[in-house]
């Protein structure tokens, strides 16, 4: 069971339609925090609409929703405070938005890494497990998945806990 | 170890080749009980009679068979019995002949979801983990994937217990 | 924590950028043993370069280095001793070797199976969790996964320990 800390960073992973959202959903909807939902969605085609109004219908509808596809690090200490949660849902499309902008991938890292011991409330990154099939064909397939192997590293160590989650089932990693 | 209880709901969860169904196989063999096996497979193609050989010569030889690709909830019903082990390899295929067959995939999950408690038997429902790759690029195996991981969390919702198998070993989830 | 026991079969699995390389480096960096590192890798192309060099920078630099694409078992014959550490990176790579070079996979795994037994050090093999994504389309690549799926089996049956890794972080699923 998770915990219902006030503080602390923690990283949710798991497969697509594994429920880790969910699961990131009501450990801060049963924290009692005021919850800020940062989406780094960004609405671009049918499919992924679907897929945030799907997302945005099963949260608590008081949730301040935020929407971040590329200047997390920033936002994240703009928004935070005591007594805060924050969902960030998810890394892994906010990676892709990195990479589709052009953007620095190891700087933005960097910053993220660097926002994360400042903030004071309880910050809850869900993202994708993506490095467990084979190896994907093009070459740009193979770099996001680097990048999203390389930020887990990264924001595990910094993490007060880490679960990975299967069928909507939480295994506790760290913490 | 597995339990080898006489009743219960069991998902074994695990990646290609990750000895799910052997792990399977032996807590229903180690059961005492009368076990019944329901292959979803279809051999339509040579590959595909190579994996059913495959699977079938690893079995005891008294199991009875029975194929059922498509009408999985029925079939539960009427094979299940207290006493009885059954076997199902696995949800995963089931899932392709639903897609395949132009079934409606939420009524044939609900009819699954409403079968489980009625079941007096011991059933065992091995799956395939897909969602852990990166994004297929086909809009057809993304929507798979996310039947597959809708399924296992209904089921493993109504589960007694829940394996995640990799490299032959057994990672218990729940229970 | 990983165990710094001085012999004994070691399997650590994880997916891409996992952590499994540095995990298991750490893991044989402090165990005192005199260390030699078997490089499965062929450096074919640019980017395999670069992810050779890599991981070359990351490990201690007096640890001897074997490059070892194909002849395996008889290697780490040649190689174990007494008081001595073995680090194979990794097991994925030598299977797409053996495959590429049209060598017998069977007669390959029963040759790395045999040898097991006989290394009187640490043996740790690196290997790719590559079956937790979607069936590849192409008959080359399912070949491949199942290959990898059934020596980790076969390799996980014999060891003392295996991990898993995501995230940097091991979970213990064996020993």
């Amino acid at each position: 069971m998770p915990d219902n800390r006030k503080t602390g960073l923690v990283l949710v992973l798991g497969g697509a339609r594994s429920g880790k959202s969910r699961f990131s959903e009501t450990m801060l909807a049963q924290s009692g925090l005021d919850v800020h939902y940062v989406a780094t969605a960004e609405a671009l085609d049918g499919e992924m609409n679907e897929r945030i109004a799907h997302h945005r219908a099963s949260r608590p509808a008081q949730w301040a929703t935020h929407e971040i596809p590329l200047d997390l690090p920033q936002a994240l200490l703009a928004i935070d405070a005591p007594g805060r949660g924050i969902l960030v849902d998810c890394l892994t499309l906010w990676i892709t938005n990195l990479m589709m902008a052009g953007r620095d991938i190891g700087a933005a890292f960097d910053a993220l890494a660097e926002a994360c011991p400042k903030l004071r409330g309880r910050v809850v990154f869900v993202s994708n497990e993506v490095g467990l099939g084979i190896v994907p064909e093009h070459r740009m397939a193979r770099d996001f998945r680097d990048h999203a192997g390389r930020l887990h590293q990264r924001i595990a160590a910094l993490a007060d806990e880490v679960y990975f989650v299967a069928a909507g089932l939480p295994l506790r990693m760290k913490g």
